[in-house]
């Protein structure tokens, strides 16, 4: 039996009745299906399976200086930190997504704020979290009695199921983003939480973390932690090294050497020293620096990002957007958006992203160059 | 500085006004979030990070015998099948999800049916499928060409991005149970779809499948397929090895051996010859059979399951919910709601979870034993 | 600083002197080191850092209907098998080997030999091992109790440490071929051992082992197995599947589909069915059918092979040598030594290779084709 | 048919007379055997499947200040370093291995020495090798033409299949250790091996290497490089970093926490900063530190090791060994003999091993405590 082109053009028909003006049959069946808890496949595939991903996320911009920082003081005079809220975060809310506390639908990020000799208690979730700190210290985070010092341009990584919480040991506030996979756990129907004491295990505010004085030296393992680690175990990767690797990558391309993603694009991935994988099993975070007078060939991926300024000012666009940004501000780049960044003074961007779902589940795909 | 008990009582009392009475300074506050795109945490922590999961998805039933397929062949007589619907296929939506034709949040469950000589396109999509048959024959799934035969307990796994069409070569309808992760990769926004022929590429209907013909070998692998694989290459699992199986390990049992998941409870997973995980990077599926008078101890995980009865009568329950349950009867399990299973005269039970999502990512839990 | 074409001429010249007359000052140095145990690498460094891998091993051919069987035979009258001597086996002693028997650096290859009711003592070693059955039956493998029938074709893997003793239940000797690493492990200095019961902890004699059916089903796990599975846990394979998987891929090649090696080379690889990986971490087992008329490319591997003539007749080269083949002639293929096969009335080959080691110590090349 | 026990001693009666004196029919059986280029296992087992290992190396000690240093020295002036004999490398020669240049069955460790000025040549093979420097400075070794500065305390891995060579650029002679898998590679015949270029790429002497500037930050990925990587990128640990991961080690043991491998014992393995696993596929490397007063529990492993001290001074026993070293010692410790070191003043010592073979390959076992 063949199809003869007639056929297909009565099935396209068809089909397109079934959606717009379904006989008097078909309005029974549909009351039916929904009677039943039933849904046709023939009226839904177009949202279903589009040709491309195509995001109820949109891109969007935070402002740093004149939104999210006001915002947040703003509650520190207002809001208490304590049992039952837990945290004084405030979260980004994707436009695209209905009012929901969610950058992307896989990542949470929020603009977090603690007082000067304030304490967030402490609790432990399945969510894996970090803090990156854009200015300002003064915050000590413990993560299972192990007080990890905040200060600029670190990245604290806090896998899900470790005891944490936060103190201010300092006369000034504080502020930082959280990073989460909080909308995926709550997708996935995967969390648990258990609140633990009200203050923090420890006042203690050292410099280093004994994580940092176990796990940080550049390729080295102490003897005593051999066993698989999903997570990394160490809890504080800090400014100096990410500075020092970034400029080494750019002093390397002047030299002559491949080194960079791209020209005058200098790259880091934060890795599991115990694994060299990602810091946890579903986020990934980054850092890059566009050097002056530099911009990023345009790039698709699947799954979303969030990126966070944390000096210089640029030009980004992320599909139909495009912004002038600078220290501080976060944007969301959707899944299969293309992103491009230039800057004439150089830019150093924080980033991270739910890839490690996608790699791990197949599921990646990723197109670059100015054909896209 | 020393949280007291008061002290602890008045944040709570706080925090608690926070979220149902707020004052003028904190109504301006939210509106201002509500402006900036932001939503603070502490209002919505109640739902996001719950001590255990609540999924929105609820336990549910869908007849087999009186629903779904008198429900199918109505649609058979009313909608036609080609390109722009795709296929005739029906899905499971959970009540707990708002109208959206998901079984669960994660998996997608469909009854599809195909007339006498009818035709489903050629396409190709991200999305990991598979075919289970609970009853009749006589369709053909070609999968990149290569035919292969649906009859009453195959499983015939199709993994994404792989070209496929189907064609009903007898006289008589066939409907059977589509298994899919849509629900995932629209939530992933990771989807791509691609039309192909509208017609199979062949009518060809032999027994065995090619990838029957490499792979169905217990133990061996053809030498030239020996590089990654993270899919099945194995399109069929017949029902005439999952039976033998399962009555093999009743049989050991009765011998005195181990072989059982627990007396009585036969189980199987279908895995990927290639790695000996799962069928498909988001996708798992096992059948069990339960033995006549047996019972299965309560079972909490987390991520979520549908079940189909291939065949018997049994008592099926699924956290507050219960039923009884007979052939072609499907049923949901959300994510950590306890499952028991009895059975008077044997059931067999065929099964498809998110489980391999939830254990890549490491967030995969599970309790057994009647305290849960 | 320059070398001269001269200065490197001298070099040469005085590194040649180095090893051939020593100067009076350079036989005391190397008098000294003697003195210490220290060797110096400039006079062994030819030996040890060839262009190309150098076995000391030799392509060899030892005959079965003329040579093995009957030896094996004879000492079935002449030696008994008991506590102690473990086992009758006869191994294969590679010419090059100085002796030791050894068929390849790495691999042992021996005849077994039971006679009528006589029983292989039950012990335990780190020694992975299996057995291969080119003619006869009769005699079960105990693993860990469970009695295993040996019969022609079958391939029956038994990793290390695992408890195993042999019984002959019928009225006939039988004969077949132990492979095993003990090569590998005597050299890496890693073999336990120990001796259990005088005698098999069952007589019992069923067709199919237990493990078979529990893990004999194509592409099915038993759940209750899920751990990780270093070696097979499947004991036996059985030739009917052997030989199916090699007639299809025939079947397939000549229907127009990819499926044999090169034409008319059919092949299989033993697996792991809860890794898809080799069957043991050290041994690597195949099934090669070579088709009337066909012959084999030419292939060099890094590491050697045991090859076993299970059916057929045919010429093979292995470097310079040499031979015609028939049923039952073992030959084995140093590191890096060309191998030809070529058939006029096909040619059924079991081989087995130390390629595990090789691949996993990222030490494993080949080349294949005329050129080499 | 029962086994009784009489029957069993005369078993065991009859295997000793089948190994000491046999028949006139066992004698013509053996003598066939040897002319087919056959071997009984009856006669052999003893050796080959000892009860646990029992390695043919035998503990040694290697005196650096009177035993190797002279005579690398004196080797400077009577050996060139060119062309053919490729390294002025002297290797340690195990008593128990009948003169062959190598430590221990897998391990080669030899002292290498380059006088002011001198190249050693450009070449490269399969065996891993690495560079550990007890003494000295002022050479570098260019690998794929980036230069690494050589100074004490200083590990530097080079895996298999890099082009490198050294120079010294400095008017003082310098002493190191090589390490490498020659014998390993010998034995398994898996070795390649190219001569380059008689003189390295390039003189440049800068304090840090390109791939240090690339992957010496910890815990931070250059985005160019995220693919497989079988052995380290990093081409120098340096001493600051070690010395620093050893002291936290005990300050933190000081202060109470875990992150010590026994009190006293600080210990840290190199790692492959892109997979946290051992810098090469046959090698592992580690540095120990046991404190002043501090001593180790005896300690058994399958597989061997080479340990040089670095500083200090203490009494090790290996087996039934026991000396009292000092810094540029060097030992070896045999597979399955028991380690232990104690040290008054504090013992800083760098180990090797073939680890990664044991363990890959499932062989690796170990044992600690008083009773082994």
């Amino acid at each position: 039996m063949i199809l003869t082109p007639l056929r297909l053009i009565l099935h396209s028909m068809a089909i397109e009745n079934l959606m717009s003006a379904p006989s008097a049959g078909l309005a029974e069946l549909y009351d039916g299906f929904r009677q039943e808890h039933l849904v046709a496949l023939w009226t839904e595939i177009g949202d279903l399976m589009p040709a491309s991903p195509r995001s109820r996320a949109v891109p969007h911009l935070w402002r740093w200086r004149e939104g999210l920082l006001p915002m947040a003081r703003r509650a520190g005079e207002l809001v208490p930190v304590g049992r039952g809220g837990e945290r004084r975060a405030i979260a980004l809310a994707n436009p695209g997504l209905a009012g929901a506390p969610f950058a992307t639908p896989t990542l949470w990020a929020a603009i977090q704020y603690l007082n000067p000799r304030e304490d967030a208690p402490v609790h432990r979730h399945t969510q894996n979290a970090f803090r990156f700190v854009v200015e300002g210290e003064g915050v000590w985070t413990v993560v299972n009695g192990d007080p990890v010092a905040m200060r600029r341009g670190d990245f604290l990584p806090q896998a899900g199921w470790n005891w944490h919480g936060h103190h201010n040991v300092s006369d000034t506030p504080m502020a930082w983003i959280d990073g989460l996979d909080i909308p995926f756990q709550h997708y996935a129907d995967s969390t648990f939480f258990e609140p633990g004491p009200d203050e923090v295990e420890t006042r203690d505010a050292p410099p280093r973390s004994r994580s940092e004085r176990l796990w940080g030296h550049p390729g080295l393992r102490p003897l005593t932690h051999l066993g698989p680690a999903p997570a990394t175990p160490l809890l504080a990767y800090r400014w100096e090294h990410t500075d020092r690797a970034l400029a080494e990558q750019l002093e390397l391309e002047a030299e002559g050497y491949p080194a960079t993603v791209e020209p005058g694009h200098a790259a880091v991935r934060y890795a599991n020293p115990a694994t060299g994988a990602d810091v946890m099993p579903t986020l990934r975070a980054e850092f890059h620096r566009i050097a002056p007078g530099a911009s990023t060939a345009p790039r698709k991926e699947t799954g979303s990002s969030v990126f966070q300024v944390f000096e210089g000012t640029g030009e980004v666009s992320v599909g139909e957007a495009a912004w002038r940004v600078e220290r501080g501000d976060l944007f969301v780049v959707p899944s299969w958006q293309a992103l491009t960044v230039a800057t004439d003074g150089g830019l150093d961007l924080f980033r991270f992203t739910d890839s490690p779902i996608l790699e791990q589940l197949h599921q990646y795909r990723t197109e670059t160059g100015e054909a896209i």
